[in-house]
């Protein structure tokens, strides 16, 4: 899983049955040292908005999340973060 | 999930079975931040074409979407873009 | 699977249910070479804490590891490392 | 799935039983913008050659392809390309 | 699959029940073109040591191999290679 930010949204008028009623948001990954990364979508499965920063899991593990048996899924949010707490002498930067 | 262009498509004779009658398109990342990313190839499963924003997903889930069980198939466009809201002042770069 | 360091803690109360009661702690990845790279977020099974160098396995077996067939988990702390003998003479740098 | 060129082949005498037989090629992705990238190994499930522009597949799918449940395989080529239409004013670069 | 040398090993005394009696060995990518990757940690099935160029198979493919269904694995040596034959006209640098 990682820590992203939620950036913004979007909306696909054609899209697969499975995704019907998805809330679909715009996730940037958190940069914990230097290496700024492009975002990703992800479905929200937790009622998460826009500037919150949210958990994400990816791959077969966000299509199982959905209930979905064959939703068309490879990320999901599933927490919303309240706080951190890191050691920043152990990061290697 | 990500965002991406259709950048063309391509053809291959020679393919499993399970590619018999699929649309291969070419698709590239969109470029949020700054990390241009090369294209992959997906299934198209929702009518897309060359020049559209679409969704694309990976991995099983992929597969899953095609409705056949063994497809040779790691990513498939799964909706058409209509617009996205993106929250400039919440982007790192 | 990978070797990283924990690095510290994340609190998430809104989650999914599947991952109440789970520990969620931040791993950076170990840098052999020079690649240093962005921690994750990986659930604990193994009882480890900030500061100790860990065995992380990724994607569909993560969650299986878990117990809990439909965990909102894709990475997974699954050892703690004693000691590792690398012959140096070896590494492509 | 991504297009390669098959760059080369490779011979492993200890190997895992369910890949006796099979033919292991080594493919380079194929560089439309300018990252250019590290070959991986595939299992050739199309009869493909050293020189020739394939599609691959990753993943569990990879698996799947091959007909046998457990394969130690997470890479196929399953399709030889014949020809690619690229709109090269689309393309980020 | 890629290619890649095993470099080293690793202890893990406190470990998921799954991984009891596995060798876990550290494998470097190999490079092909430039591109130098950090290792990662393997289960080997095939009998491999330090110094030995091997072929790697990640994902659920790589737990399968190992026969336990909720194996704590995503990363397998599968292979002990014996040569490989480059084409050294058709890599892309």
């Amino acid at each position: 899983m990682w820590v992203g930010k939620v950036i913004g949204t979007l909306v696909a008028t054609p899209k697969d049955t499975s995704l019907t009623g998805s809330k679909l948001l715009i996730v940037q990954p958190f940069t914990f040292v230097h290496q700024v990364r492009e975002p990703i979508v992800a479905v929200d499965t937790i009622g998460a908005g826009t500037g919150e920063t949210v958990l994400v899991v990816e791959g077969s593990s966000a299509r199982l999340v959905t209930g979905k048996p064959n939703a068309a899924v490879d990320a999901a949010i599933v927490g919303i973060i309240d706080s951190m707490e890191i050691n920043n002498g152990l990061i290697e930067e």
